[in-house]
């Protein structure tokens, strides 16, 4: 659990800011859990925020359930979207680079391993894809083990790597399913409540959607969520389960992308509540799941963009708000140290 | 009137980037906005969208009104600012350089003028505050033509320096109650409607806000909008309008603020109504005019982080989702480019 000890001091500091109480609205809420962030275990509370080396990483992994052709793209399109990503031409490349963040992507189980030497690309395989959850368990108990420790581990790299600010995003044909899958099971909720659309799908491909995952969430009853991992899981989503229960343990902050991100992130508090204070929730997705996810997380994301793409498009577009906020703790004036007398 | 023959072109050119249709959410209109605006003139589409030198223009003006106490500071205040502003120690200095913005203020008419050498320093000064437009007009006509024309100097001296995208702030104790009356007076809507709690003054406060509004905005029935300025406009406010003109006109967009630089927009649009097309609304501010402000405007801003500061804080931190909007409408791969078969 965050120590809070400081939480009056870092306010304080902010307070004495040139600017009426409370006018910069999020950006105090941000300044303030970065500085307790950055406090922890000193013998002073913080007088400054750093942002060292803030880095992307999108978990990629395929799902057996888009065989029954419930999302827009095939299985295949994963693999491409990756190539793509190492090649620098998605959109999440264009932000990491307009915001000037460092950017990998992990192979957790793609269908189409790609054959390409990059830096970029952290092989982290467990398997070729998911089973269908819709007729039995997506994974074993085994392979979600192995993916906790996976996502500790290119956590605990990146950090090693000086990066003290960490982003999740994703990539997997049909992860949406799984993700509606976990929301529906952890939060015992109808998958009419947490299915949506999607990137688009049709009205009736998401009748479909709805069942299939309805289909799932009935083996989870009673389960515990490693179960109910690998009964609906996916490989990228276990990996940044065990990501984000790793950057808490190493008290670095993760900006949450969108729906999927988000579900991980419930099962991971779910596992570790104590991992919840180091999440900064960066946009509200379109995808009706993500509502119920961040009210259940009880998180207010950054932005409202419209965004649903996915890849951690909206955790990127978000960090400068997150620079933002660090330039005004460390670099704004007081109303002492500037003569201003309100 | 913002030319819109190569809508089709660019949105195509948008509509085939590797993502599904639409998933970018607003980035997508930015894109389109500026594409168009950057193809204004030309034999074909701009296929590319350069950001040169962005710049914060901060109008600083003081108002006769601010006598009255409605404000939580006096009028000094102003001027101590603007001091914080050219010192660097200001919430807007802290996110034009957290973003890269070059910044400069104008004193529009500030109670005390600085003492103080700058090249981010600006005087335009159409007089030493306006009178208390409770009682009589805050300033003649010919002041407010003044205005029109210095604000309209100091974008294009601001073009002429290689600075393709504006972003307009304000500081000035006392001006959301000029802002209010302009609402009101040009929308023809109750004082109660659209005067709020400032930077944050008590209900008490805020009654006596209401029925001096009111006698402003009570002279203004049937007057043009040069007149209305006149009656209840601020010598920042004013230059703002004719900035907003001629930035239009120069083909170069303007992110706005907050309420204060809302209304001026508001006015500016009143004035001259092509000239929204090169408007970018930038964050939704907490004041309770701002709202109807935006949908008088028909506008939907980018952000909404609970700002309510001014000095043109949520236009700084809009910008980098204008350069990501850029970045990926340049650099983002095609399907066909990439190869990714959807």
């Amino acid at each position: 659990m965050l120590n809070r000890n400081f939480t009056t001091i870092i306010q304080n500091r902010i307070d004495q800011k040139t600017k009426p109480l409370g006018s910069l609205g999020v950006l105090e809420d941000i300044a303030l859990q970065l500085a307790l962030i950055q406090s922890q275990g000193k013998e002073v509370a913080a007088t400054e925020i750093k942002i060292t080396k803030p880095t992307m990483l999108v978990f990629a992994g395929d799902h057996g359930i888009a065989e029954e052709k419930i999302s827009i793209a095939p299985s295949e399109v994963t693999a491409q979207m990756v190539l793509n990503f190492l090649a620098g031409g998605a959109a999440i490349n264009c932000f990491c680079k307009a915001n000037d963040i460092a950017f990998k992507v992990i192979d957790c189980g793609i269908l189409c391993p790609v054959e390409f030497k990059s830096e970029q690309l952290v092989l982290q395989r467990l398997g070729q894809r998911t089973n269908n959850f819709a007729d039995q368990p997506a994974m074993n108990i085994a392979a979600v083990d192995k993916g906790l420790e996976f996502g500790a581990k290119i956590v605990k790299e990146t950090i090693n790597q000086g990066s003290n600010i960490i982003m999740f995003g994703e990539m997997g044909i049909g992860n949406t399913s799984s993700a509606s899958a976990l929301l529906s099971a952890i939060s015992n909720r109808s998958s009419e409540e947490c299915v949506g659309f999607g990137t688009g799908i049709s009205e009736e491909q998401r009748n479909l959607k709805v069942k299939l995952v309805g289909k799932g969430v009935d083996r989870c009853e009673g389960k515990s969520i490693k179960q109910i991992l690998a009964e609906v899981g996916g490989y990228e989503i276990v990996q940044m389960v065990g990501g984000f229960i790793e950057a808490a343990k190493q008290n670095v902050p993760v900006l949450v992308d969108g729906f999927i991100v988000s579900a991980a992130a419930y099962a991971a508090t779910r596992i570790n509540p104590e991992c919840r204070d180091w999440m900064i929730f960066a946009h509200k997705s379109e995808e009706q799941g993500h509502q119920i996810l961040l009210s259940e997380l009880d998180a207010e994301p950054l932005l409202d963009l419209g965004l649903r793409l996915g890849e951690g498009t909206g955790a990127a577009l978000a960090l400068p708000l997150i620079r933002a906020s660090a330039e005004f703790y460390n670099n704004m004036a007081s109303f002492e140290s500037a003569g201003v007398t309100v």
